[in-house]
């Protein structure tokens, strides 16, 4: 019989939302009165807006016609999707074939495990999606899970005292390091001399940074960089993934994007960009055709107000959130807030708890679900993410119900 | 820096299909004159059909209301259309819960390689679908290329003298064996009792097959399998990949799925199925949800109509193919011609020819592109493979001109 891949085998549990999945589904069934209101997931809630349904719809209509029909496309994507991209999203600091349009940032960071194989140092944010952890274990290039995390990943803390930015002089010699700007989980957005430090740490030690910008849709101070590509120098040291799914509620519908600029090379000087476009054309065939053409949509003149009104939307949720956690019973038991300005995401410190514990109280007194910041990785302990998406009204009435709990 | 993954690195030459690209847009770019016709790649020509339209359209829809909005789905699909392939394409010879959605079979196949992981001994027929190999080696399970292909796959030859079914007797203990059919390249099928044979054999060596199947759609002899779960026992021994694309068009609009039968483990005990799952949920994010609603279309009766409708027109560009290789200057000159009943391929052998002079020849003489079957595997030397996706008019064109070139 065929073995068990051991680097499969290494993962220690279950990926954190099926696990928060199923805690809430035995609840649910358990207590089949109870209305449960999620905070959890990073969900989309809001339909499609208008002007890019029309964009699908178009492109469906067009494929049912001999003159619209289109099969395989360029792996990489449209031509004219990657050009937008790079021209409305990036302003030209990047070109549009270094633009390699995907079915979302989560495969795509599977695939840049894939190219950059078992022998990586990685180094991630603590706490961090757990997608970087989960992949880099299981392609080899972490060990066991032990006490302080896998084996053969650097954990690099961000917590309250260091503003959530990390003391980047701990990435060593040519390592893999992921960093996510403004970051799931704790909503916090680097500044640009935050990623000044990042850029030019990675340049001295021959490392490549893979940013993770897929909420950069959110942020709204002018003074915060949305592209690590703002900064002089990571052209040479950095990957940028992003995604369609959060600013134009495209969880479902699949797109996203991974920049890899030409000057990114290897130490043998082969270009990054080649492989990954090797890879890419072998194991991928590009994004849905389909959702290409509703991402094109997205980026023209309505398209880019559309999604600036339906970002403001899950903004003024996470502003919602973030008020309620600052009073009634939570401000006085020490609760901190942190986040939710310039991210969908509020992390709060419940001092002295255990993140699963207070998953499981709010589940038990107010039937609202939040994502227990322990999953997130060992930094994340006594923390909760709270999502903004979801529908107005259940927002306030989860807050509703929160502000009247009674915390011990 | 950091170093080029030496997996990747150990790939020798482009991805064929790429490869094929570059020289007919150089041969273009040369002679701007040239009324180019593909009959190269497996690429779909035909507009998607009124019901699958119909059902793309309402997905669209239905997104952008607020009832009829979704976010993430499962990662292994919708429900409805695990159980309708389960029921429709299976006669439930596999359980719903058995059924993978994804974006595709090519991009499944580089996920199952990431599965099983790097120490497999790799197995695949010879010719084959390069992805086999290529995902092979850039994981980790396959070494440098040499004179016989690369180190550490063991190549089944698949020939006019064996009816294009190897001889299975040559797969070893713990073996990962790919096998297609209905065949890509060669457009064989394999009988019932040549897939009982792989089928004794794998349970005998204790190894596991992946059943390629993304062409069943197109078999028409009632006595061919279109399932390896036709076979008894296969459920112990073999994982079924397969696809929207080619059957329905959706080559652009990304749709397939794999079937991992819950018996299937490891040697340890560990369910495939449990760790395939592990897997899909962190490194992918399900298929297109619109692609999802397309699929759901073409399984109801009015979708299954139009599907055969237009399987049926591929196969008889196929049957125009074979009628001109078996004839005109082809069949003088010795050309055997194989596939294309219940495939939509056409493999000719050109006796004493190399598959790429015959490719040349081909662009240059009646500039018609098709695929040097060496770029398959060594035993695909001296073929030729003939898609048989594209519009009548083109591949009545293309014929017409291939019955008048003088071989030499």
């Amino acid at each position: 019989m065929l073995k068990r891949n051991p680097s499969i085998a290494n993962l220690s549990s279950g990926y954190l939302f099926p696990e928060i999945a199923k805690r809430r589904s035995a609840y649910a069934k358990a207590h089949p009165d109870a209305k449960i209101i999620s905070l959890g997931i990073g969900n989309t809630t809001e339909p499609l807006t208008p002007h890019i349904v029309d964009g699908l719809t178009a492109a469906v209509h067009n494929l049912g016609t001999p003159e619209g029909y289109s099969g395989y496309g360029d792996e990489a994507g449209l031509t004219a999707l990657r050009e937008k991209i790079a021209h409305v999203l990036y302003n030209n600091l990047i070109r549009s074939d270094e633009v390699f349009v995907s079915d979302g940032a989560k495969c795509d960071i599977g695939r840049l495990q894939y190219l950059f194989g078992p022998r990586v140092n990685v180094v991630v944010q603590d706490p961090a999606y757990p997608v970087y952890v989960d992949g880099s274990v299981m392609i080899g290039a972490a060990g066991k899970s032990g006490a302080t995390g896998y084996r053969g990943i650097t954990y690099l803390p961000c917590t309250a005292s260091n503003g959530f930015f990390p003391d980047v002089s701990r990435i060593k010699k040519n390592s893999l390091v992921y960093f996510c700007s403004p970051n799931n989980p704790t909503g916090a957005v680097a500044t640009r001399p935050q990623l000044e430090q990042l850029v030019r740490q990675a340049q001295k030690t021959g490392s490549v940074i893979i940013f993770d910008s897929a909420y950069s849709a959110f942020i709204r101070d002018p003074q915060l960089p949305k592209s690590i590509y703002e900064i002089d120098g990571a052209r040479t040291c950095a990957i940028e993934v992003n995604s369609f799914s959060k600013p134009i509620g495209f969880t479902g519908v699949r797109l996203g994007w991974t920049i890899v600029p030409s000057e990114l090379t290897f130490a043998d000087g082969t270009p990054v960009i080649r492989d990954w476009s090797r890879l890419t054309t072998t194991i991928f065939n590009g994004a849905s055709n389909i959702a290409q053409y509703g991402g094109l949509a997205s980026l023209d003149e309505t398209g880019l107000a559309e999604t600036r009104l339906l970002t403001d939307y899950y903004l003024e949720n996470a502003s919602i959130i973030r008020k309620t956690l600052l009073s009634g019973p939570f401000s006085p038991a020490g609760v901190e807030v942190y986040g939710g300005d310039n991210a969908p995401y509020v992390w709060a410190r419940f001092p002295g708890k255990k993140s699963w514990d207070v998953f499981d109280f709010f589940l038990d007194s107010c039937h609202v679900v939040c994502t227990p910041g322990a999953g997130f990785g060992p930094a994340g302990e006594s923390f909760i993410r709270f999502s903004s998406f979801g529908h107005r009204e259940q927002v306030l009435e989860a807050c509703n119900r929160l502000s009247q709990v009674h915390l011990s």
